[in-house]
C-alpha cells in the first residue's frame, strides 16, 4: 500500500475542512479535527481518520448536531455538568475545561459531568492536556451496547473506556486509555477489515457462543468484558459514572435505528480531576518517576502510553504516515 | 468440622478483647472488631477471624501500633489527609469520615487521602456506609509487593484492591471490591492451608515459571495481575493514588524484616467521594436500579456484593457460623 507523509497542521486543516462540510459548526470542527488528527499521529489508529467515516456519517444522518452549543451548569463547588445538546463530547469538555481546572485547584478535586453527548474518540486526547498541567485525571464513557456482563446472555454494556493520566515531574506524563470491553469495538472493525481473527475469549456470535470472527461479533454478536466478572464490574461502574451520575444515557438506551449509519453513541462523559499539588509527603511527579523505575528495574519495558509518544516523534520528525488511498478518500470528503 | 454459631455483638466483644490483649486503645480495638466481625458475619472468610493471625502478630511485633492518633489535615476544601502515624487505616477513616461527608455535601466532590496506615481488611466495609448515606464512593489501597507487572519478571505491586460503592434508591447498594492481581492475598493463603490449587494464570513460583501451588506464590513466587496489561495499567495507578497521592508508601518501599510476623501493609489509601444528589436528570438511585434491571433481564443472576447481603442475612437470623476450632483459638486469644 502506497504512503504518504502529511504535516499536522496540513492533517488538521483537511479533517476541518470535512466536518465543516458536514454541517458542524467551525468551533466544533477545529475541536474535533485536532482530536482526530492527534489521535493519527500518535498511532492510535482506531481513533485516528478510520473514525473519519463514522463521524461524517452520523453528521450526514443528522443523528448529531455538529451544531450545539453546550451548557454548563454549575452544580456545587467542586461538581460541574454539561448538557451537551446532542453535540459531540469534546466541544462540552472544552466549554467547561478552564471552569473545571480553576475549581480543582481552589478544592483540590472536582468533576465534570457531560451528558447528550457523542464521544467517537479515545480519551487520553481529553485527558493528557490535564497531566501537563500537573493534574491527576479519571474519565469514563459509556458507549452503545454491545458487551456481555459477566454472568449474561445479552449486551447491556458498551466498550466502556476508562483513562488515567498522572504527572511526572520531568518526563512524559502516564496516561493509560482502555477498553473494558476485551477489544476496543474500532480494533474489530479493524480486524475485520484486514480479514484478521480475534483472540480466543474476544466475543460471542448471535447465538451468545464464542467466536474469534471479527464479522460474527458485529453482526448480532458482542464482546465480552475484560477479565472476566472484575472487568465486568468495572465496566458496570463505568455505566453508572457516565450515564446515572452524569444523566446521560445508558449504553443499552438510545435509539438510533431510524440514523442508519449513525455511529456515534449518543450517552454520557465524567472527568474526574485531581490537583496533584495537594499530594502528601514528596512531590507527585517525583513519586511517580519512583514506581516508574522501580517497575523498569523488575523489567517491564513498554509503559502505557509510551507507544504514543514514539509515534508522536516519528510524526513530528517525517510527517504522519497515511495510506494514499485514505488520504485520497479524505480529500474527496472535504471536495464539494 | 463442628460449627458454633455465635451472635454479631458477641463476636465483637470477643475480638475487642483479643485487640486490647494485644496493645492497641480500646477505640482502636472496637473500630477493628467491628470490621473484622463485619466481615465474618458477610461471609467475607478471607478477611474475617482469619485475619486475626496477622492482626495480633503485626501488634505484637510492634510493627504496628495500636495506640496510634491519626491526625487530620485539610489540604483543601475538597482534599483531606490523614497521618495515621504508622496505625491502622480504619480509625484514620474514622477521624476523617464526618468531615469528608461535610466536604462532600458541600462540594459535590471529595477525598480522603490517609498515609502510614496498614489496612488488612477488605475495602467494602469502609465503602459500604457512604453509600447507604446517599455517596458514591471509590477507595484503593495498596498492600505489599506480591504481584509481577504485565511485562516484568519480579513483584512490584500489591494485591492492591480497588472497591467502589453507589446507591439504590430502595434495595441494598451496588457495592464491589476486588484486588487487581489475579487472586486475593487472603484467598492464596486459605488455599494453602486447605491444601487447594490455584486457577491457571493465578502467579508464578520463585524462578518466574508459571504454577498453581499456592504456597509456591506464597514462597518466593508471586501473583500476576488479573485480566493482563489492562489490570496491570490499573494496578499501576492504585499504586500512584494510594501512595504517591496520599504521601504513604509504595507496595515495594517498606522494610517489615525486623519485624518477623508483621503482616499488616504499611502504605496508604485514597477514598474519593461525590454526592449523588447532584447527579443530573433522574435521581441516581432510581437510575441505579435501571441498570440493574437490564443486567438481570440479560440473565446475570449474582451482583457485585449480593452474596455478602445474603450471608448477613443468614447470620442474623441464625448467628455467625465459626469453627469450634477457630472459636476456641479466638478465645485462647482474649485469655490473660
Amino acid at each position: 500500500m502506497a504512503v504518504s507523509h502529511i504535516a499536522f497542521p496540513d492533517l488538521v486543516a483537511l479533517l476541518e475542512a470535512i466536518f465543516v462540510r458536514f454541517g458542524t459548526s467551525r468551533q466544533v470542527a477545529a475541536i474535533l479535527a485536532d482530536n482526530c488528527a492527534r489521535c493519527e499521529r500518535d498511532g492510535a489508529k482506531s481513533h485516528g481518520v478510520f473514525r473519519m467515516k463514522g463521524y461524517t456519517d452520523s453528521l450526514a444522518t443528522g443523528w448529531v448536531d455538529g451544531r450545539a452549543e453546550p451548557v454548563l451548569e454549575e452544580a456545587a463547588a467542586g461538581f460541574l455538568r454539561v448538557d451537551a445538546q446532542n453535540g459531540f463530547a469534546q466541544p462540552a469538555l472544552a466549554l467547561g475545561r478552564d471552569v473545571l481546572i480553576e475549581k480543582t485547584r481552589a478544592n483540590g478535586i472536582a468533576l465534570l459531568a457531560i451528558r447528550n453527548s457523542h464521544h467517537l474518540s479515545a480519551l487520553w486526547p481529553d485527558l493528557e492536556p490535564f497531566a501537563e498541567q500537573g493534574f491527576i485525571a479519571l474519565s469514563t464513557v459509556n458507549s452503545f451496547a454491545c458487551t456481555v456482563p459477566h454472568g449474561g446472555q445479552s449486551a447491556v454494556f458498551g466498550t466502556n473506556p476508562i483513562a488515567f493520566a498522572a504527572p511526572t515531574r520531568s518526563g512524559e506524563p502516564v496516561v493509560f486509555d482502555m477498553a473494558t470491553s476485551s477489544m476496543a469495538n474500532g480494533d474489530v472493525q479493524i480486524a475485520a477489515r484486514e480479514g484478521n481473527q480475534l483472540p480466543a475469549g474476544a466475543g460471542v456470535d448471535s447465538n451468545g457462543n464464542p467466536t474469534t470472527d471479527p464479522s460474527a461479533v458485529l453482526n448480532g454478536g458482542a464482546l465480552l468484558p475484560f477479565g472476566g466478572h472484575k472487568g465486568s464490574s468495572i465496566s458496570m461502574m463505568i455505566e453508572l459514572l457516565s450515564a446515572a451520575l452524569t444523566g446521560g444515557n445508558y449504553s443499552f438506551e438510545f435509539d438510533w435505528s431510524g440514523h442508519p449509519g449513525a455511529a456515534t453513541p449518543l450517552t454520557g462523559q465524567l472527568i474526574i480531576l485531581i490537583d496533584a499539588a495537594r499530594a502528601g509527603g514528596a512531590p507527585f511527579g517525583v513519586r511517580a518517576e519512583t514506581l516508574i523505575d522501580e517497575m523498569a528495574s523488575a523489567g517491564v519495558k513498554r509503559f502505557p502510553g509510551q507507544h504514543r509518544f514514539a509515534a508522536r516523534k516519528r510524526s513530528d520528525a517525517e510527517g504522519i504516515a497515511l495510506g494514499v488511498d485514505d488520504l485520497n478518500w479524505l480529500e474527496a470528503l472535504a471536495a464539494d
